[in-house]
């Protein structure tokens, strides 16, 4: 039977309860979001005891589904106020659905200075006391729990940021080969989770099997089929596994959406240094790997791994990183973008939030555009816990309060992702109306902005964009739900066949007679459930706009603003 | 004919434009406001050309009624997002109604990093540069000001705060000792004139008589009557010219309603060191003023005059400063206290908003509680420009999310003042409600709940709470409007004949025929606009709340939370 572990941090209290029936349907996404809107009051301080902490692996998670390892983690967002959920690759999504966990619920706060720990194998849950690993980075952190316990367990930890509470901090875990950087990394999750006093959980699955599949025969059909729709596709089973998702580097530089320099240009100059060829090349050359799979099972393998010059590794540099720490700053040097990532991917902060951070500092003048050593001593100060690293720590928008600058890149206070929405409006229309605040994976209309991908819609015109945006929101709550990665989507915009794989899998694993429409409805159920949470936490649509910056200052080479009109903006939750 | 002086701060063009019939009864709170309204996109960047400043003197300032020179400062705040309205006395409003001066309006921002200045004549307006004004402290700036232009010229100005644009900036003038001390210090209206890189306005009057009087009879009949009510009532003709505003710390000390140790605790074992009786005694000893107008023709004279053991004076120390940085820091020290209060005003802080920031901080263990010395170093760190200044700076909710705090006592962004809303629950009522953040003297329910002016609602009871706010915020509205003192309420509330004085005042001036209805009328009307503006803006009843641990910490000695129902709360706005 399907459970829920919730664990309530002020008693230390752990229990198993059975997944209520309602919740049956629901993974990932879909069940962080329904959970925290049933128990968590949307007024409540997100660093406070009335907030929870959700962490749920997908619909497909546990099984032999291709890719389909994604770790939901949900709650109220201290960096935007509202509700938010953030996913990341890892093994140790599967490892919870092996053990039939629905969803980790992490309640109450405690009083006090102590750390704790959970571990949790197939005998139960307990916690542990974790004053020894408190301080100490996720790449630390890991490695001693895979010490000690295994170099199988999953660690999902916090970093010292997560510690301090500060509002950029995520929530990771590791993947296959111990290395602790697959973050849920947007919204500040790892606040909440260092508000609960709770280092790490540590999942040992030992002695479990796959989640149970109610009709085996038919499901390993149906997943054999999505295998080869993704492996068929251009995207994911060619452009992906080959060069990873930092390939997109000089594609959207090519396209003119490559925000440079705190987003006042389209195009740098030196995109070809941080690019995905260049980080193939330059990996390799070093012994690292030009592709990897951030969990078990996944057949697209856009990560990689990049051995440092001082022989540490990080691992991986993804797109949005290696745009937030290179043409956003006017860096264009792969050995400083790894630098800061792995700094960042050690204290325990979202990539993307601190590169615009740091942007906002560069605005400021704080720290001078294109300064690599500057930014990364801006950055160690986070670790030692100094106004200025806290400031770091704490997101774009809060440091744009502290320095006065108002080109922040920011929606609901998240910072905004490596597509200039003036020049790709479609992506525009997602960060200003998506429930996550800005964020590039609620709405990926770079799809049929950019790369012609299900559909083409001019990405300087304003025309179809809320249209389109409100589709590709719809599709990705419903994926998020199901554990499969994102980028699936690829080869569901493009094959008519995918999605009903992706639905008779479902069917299959749960005895369930969804249709294609229903997973459509789900989606849509999500955002609905979400947009709710937020309205009763005081959004309104005055939070659905881009900032100022946006609509007044002309973006090079295409010399356009931001126009999508507000009402179109309204109109994308008309459904 | 009566003015508004436009200044274009961006292509630095100065005219003067008839003011509108529209406005023709309004001043002060009342102009500000609508202006504000009229003229500011609600939803714009409170630091970005589309946001103003307008500073406005009140209907009755310029003539010779009794207590009529506050001046008003208006924009979109920087702190809470929302309408704002601050206001102080001095001498410059009564300089502004001399000279025609409805509304100063600072509208655009200028490219560049050129500070400037504006000189105001019977003759004209003029830019000048100021650069060699700019970093210099607000007594400095004001001495120079004097000295070069004369010493009755009105001085408005910021300090480096303000131009640093930070949120808890205030915008200030000076007294008739040429005392920069006059403070609109709430919601950060100096960071709004520091966007508009306007360092200070010199108003020189010279040549000009007081406002025009069409009735001057009627007029000084109504003044003479207004100014008994005001000698003769025990609060306004007694308490606050022999003690002044901090002959309140003992009182509310003894209520149990004074906010200890960031509001902790409801009474200071040392309250009586910072008391104004204290106050009194030390000023006088070392040749200071136990009482002091804060602007010609005040007959309260709440004020004081504070010399310091360095030989500088702090003038003056208000009872919510006292409170700021002596119970709500634990420290029971006034030369402390009148430090800090010092370092406030040369720099440009609103003395609230810091007070509650650096309770944060000490909430944080980032400085211990009753340590006045690492609380004057903290604040020091404010001009320098360092972070930690900077974060000092940015007030008690961003410093509260820098350091992971959430014991923060803020409503919209804006710190609580000087009285708990768990046992004088009337004022937090006021402070959940009011269009202009937490602000005691936006509804003073202190009054009936604690003074017994005004009636009798018992502090630590929810019922009639939000009547009672509902009608004081009302009265307030018009009273700020007038340019009259808000104290003169104690006066209103306890004698029926002098409203009908002070509507006298106003028909005898401006040739009008309004009733005491109409009065109360303003009122609603001015909380209707910016109640709307806040609308627009983004503002639904969740920010009309008091934070979660009010609601959930007792606190002693009554051991009360707060528990004024939502539904009373958002009842407040139905007229």
């Amino acid at each position: 039977m399907a459970k829920i572990l919730r664990i309530n941090t002020s008693t230390r209290q752990l229990k198993y309860e059975d997944l209520p029936e309602k919740y049956s349907a629901l993974g990932g996404r879909g069940l962080t979001s329904q959970i925290v809107f049933d128990e968590v009051p949307a007024t409540c301080d997100p660093l406070g005891p009335l907030n929870k902490l959700v962490i749920a692996p997908g619909l497909l998670s546990g099984t032999n589904a291709p890719s389909s390892g994604r770790l939901s983690v949900g709650g109220k967002s201290p960096l935007t106020g509202g509700i938010k959920e953030a996913n990341a690759g890892g093994i140790t999504s599967q490892k919870l659905a092996s053990l039939g966990i629905k969803a980790i619920v992490l309640e109450g706060r405690p009083e006090g200075s102590d750390w704790y720990g959970v571990k949790i194998t197939a005998d139960g849950a307990e916690f542990f006391n974790a004053n020894d690993l408190a301080g100490k980075g996720t790449y630390e952190v890991t490695a001693i729990c895979r010490e000690r316990y295994g170099t199988k367990v999953g660690v999902i930890t916090i970093g010292p940021a997560g510690e301090m509470q500060l509002l950029a901090a995520g929530v990771t875990n590791n993947d296959g080969d111990g290395n602790s950087s697959r973050y849920a990394g947007r919204g500040g999750l790892g606040a909440v989770m260092g508000s609960k006093r709770v280092k790490v959980i540590v999942v040992d699955s030992q002695g479990t099997f796959d989640a149970p599949v109610k009709d085996p025969e038919k499901f390993k059909a149906a997943a054999r089929k999505f295998a080869k729709i993704l492996a068929d596709n251009p995207t994911t089973g060619i452009g992906l596994p080959n060069y990873g998702t930092n390939v997109l580097m000089n594609i959207i530089n090519e396209a003119g959406t490559l925000p440079t320099r705190n987003f006042r240009l389209g195009r740098f100059d030196k995109a070809g240094e941080v690019s995905g060829e260049k980080l193939a090349e330059v990996a390799v050359a070093r012994g690292g790997k030009a592709t990897h799979a951030c969990h078990p099972g996944c057949v697209m393998r856009c990560s990689n791994v990049y051995p440092m010059p001082d022989g540490k590794v990080c691992a991986p540099i993804e797109y949005e990183t290696a745009w937030a720490f290179g043409p956003n700053l006017e860096i264009g040097d792969l050995d400083t973008v790894a630098r800061l990532n792995y700094i960042c991917n050690d204290v325990g902060l979202d990539t993307i939030e601190t590169g615009c951070t740091l942007g906002v500092l560069m605005e400021a003048g704080i720290i001078p555009f294109g300064d690599g050593q500057a930014a990364i001593a801006a950055l160690e100060e986070v670790g030692k816990g100094t106004a200025l690293g806290r400031v770091i720590g704490s997101g774009s928008a809060v440091a744009g309060k502290v320095y006065g600058v108002t080109r922040v890149p920011a929606v609901k206070g998240q910072g905004i992702p490596a597509y200039d929405p003036r020049s790709c409006k479609g992506n525009g229309v997602t960060y200003a109306t998506s429930p996550m605040g800005a964020d590039h994976t609620a709405g990926y209309a770079v799809t049929a902005n950019i790369l012609n991908v299900g559909g083409k819609v001019d990405p300087l015109l304003p025309d179809g964009q809320a249209d389109l945006s409100r589709n590709l929101q719809i599709a990705t709550a419903a994926v998020d739900s199901t554990g499969l990665c994102l980028f699936v989507a690829f080869a569901v915009l493009d094959n008519p066949e995918a999605l009903p794989a992706i639905v008779d899998m479902i069917n299959a694993q749960y005895g369930l007679a969804l249709t294609t429409d229903d997973v459509a409805g789900l989606g849509q159920q999500i955002l609905k459930v979400e947009r709710e949470f937020n309205r009763k936490a005081g959004f309104t649509s005055a939070d659905d706009r881009l900032p100022e910056f946006f609509h007044t200052e002309e973006l090079p080479p295409h010399n356009t603003r931001f126009d999508v009109k507000d009402e179109d903006l309204d109109s994308v939750f008309n459904f």
